[in-house]
């Protein structure tokens, strides 16, 4: 038998990086070395067992196997370690006081409703308590966005949004709307609630095993976009929600909370055939200078 | 609108760290902790754009959705990404000199015919030329361990195992031996072949990423027990095998090079009804003491 040298842990991650030393691709062959310096070191920082990679690699398998055309573990199992909103923040690029992103979540449409200045997006019967959102879209020198667009999605009072829920209607809590002149905005719509991410899958396992509940707090989904500006996908949430401080995909920024606060102002609420008292929410976004996305929103999940 | 802080990168992945800080598990808690850190640090490294996150769950959702009974391709990504090897490594705990492990691989078959000394495990009619295997399994002081046993299991000159080829004798090239009472053994087989690791899923995208070739470098399966010594699970490897030092799947070694030699010794050969002249490789192995696994290997994968 030959005299060899026993092969150690660390000359196995230089083989391996030596292996893919030549990917020719510049982004790839950076993203290979890193990822495989990033897997190895977490193999060895936890002492990595055969039977673990065998558990992982059933865990993953499982993940591919319950995915579809509408349904993506892979991108819930990244949104729940942080990774969706850790590449949204390392990649945005603002300055302090802007609107910053979050997740777009799996539950957008395209295309949905114009709607004109205090129109209401809630078209069900039982979608919750009227809320008006109002404000300002500015540019971060502070004068105003005139014409800037918002895309707006929602859950109703259930949780629920209305492409999951056959009560609702078409495009129920989902709406596009220009500012005006002063990139001053209206809308009436409910106060959204809270809801969970499916745990029947491999990432229910995961919040399991860390005890975490799978909640999101409740929130409005915004995209708000100009002619020359960045283009922002968001959401602003509910501060006072009891899931705020543990949102199971990590959306919640700080600057994305805000308040609604309930009103009671009988006129206002006669003039829109509101219910009196209703929510208000007031909310200013705030744009960067650059181009606008091209994107496809619909496509990227 | 909240004057609040801008949300760093730093910021969301200690949030995601204290949201999984109270796993209950003690062994659950520290994988997901450096879990996080690694993948949370590899994007960072990389500046892992939105983009790439969505590649990344596409890559890993065709893995699952290619991945069967019989075909698992998360394990294939782990052994090419040297996992595998990593894994099995870290926690073999064995000194300089013991017989070293390798991979499993995807092709053991339990219950493999027991056989008698210079018996021939090749049963088909055109695997390759005659090879014959002796050798000792010893301790790692030096004395013979009697009645030591092998698990021998390999490809035939096409470079494919009987489970993979309807051409092949049912547990062709595959046997059960036990080792004398000094420890040798000796057995007639062929010589193998090298072969391809399927390259039709997304593991196979990774290899041509990188651009490296799919195929492991010739080698023969042993798995290598006695009551109170460690089994180990490895191959032995022909050593001047055109792919040696770039095995798909990094099994390679250096003290599971072993030189199939070819010899010309008619009556040998005729006493066996071999055509002359063979090949012959001598190989010893040696083992530590420990607890002999329980383990049943055909259900690793």
């Amino acid at each position: 038998m030959a005299e060899a040298r026993k092969t150690t842990p660390d000359m196995i991650t230089q083989i391996v990086l030596d292996a893919y030393k030549d990917a020719p691709d510049p982004r790839i062959n950076e993203i290979l070395r890193e990822l495989i310096k990033a897997l190895h070191g977490f193999a060895k920082a936890v002492q990595l067992k055969p039977d673990e990679v065998i558990s992982a690699a059933q865990f993953l398998t499982r993940a591919g196997q319950i995915s579809s055309e509408k349904r993506h573990e892979f991108i819930l199992l990244s949104d729940v370690l942080g990774l969706t909103m850790l590449a949204e923040t390392m990649n945005d690029d603002l300055p302090e006081g802007a609107f910053e992103p979050s997740v777009l979540g799996p539950f957008y449409r395209e295309d949905a409703p114009m709607i004109e200045h205090f129109d209401n997006i809630s078209r069900g019967d039982n979608d919750g308590l009227p809320a008006l959102v109002v404000g300002q879209v500015r540019s971060i020198d502070g004068s105003p966005i005139p014409r800037a667009h918002l895309d707006i999605w929602q859950t109703n009072n259930n949780g629920l949004y209305e492409n999951m829920d056959d009560s609702q209607p078409d495009f129920n809590l989902r709406g596009q709307l220009s500012a005006d002149e002063d990139g001053r905005f209206a809308f009436w719509t409910v106060k959204p609630e809270a809801y969970p991410i499916p745990t029947d899958g491999p990432v229910g396992d995961l919040l399991e095993a860390g005890q975490r509940h799978n909640m999101r707090p409740a929130h409005i989904h915004f995209i708000v976009s100009a002619e020359g500006f960045k283009t922002i996908v968001s959401e602003v949430f509910v501060r006072d929600d009891q899931y705020i401080s543990g949102d199971a995909v990590f959306g919640v920024k700080d600057s994305l909370l805000a308040d609604f606060v309930q009103v009671d102002e009988p006129e206002i609420a006669a003039k829109y055939d509101m219910v009196n008292p209703f929510w208000r929410l007031n909310y200013d976004f705030v744009l960067v200078e650059g181009e606008r996305a091209k994107h496809d929103f619909s496509t990227t999940r």
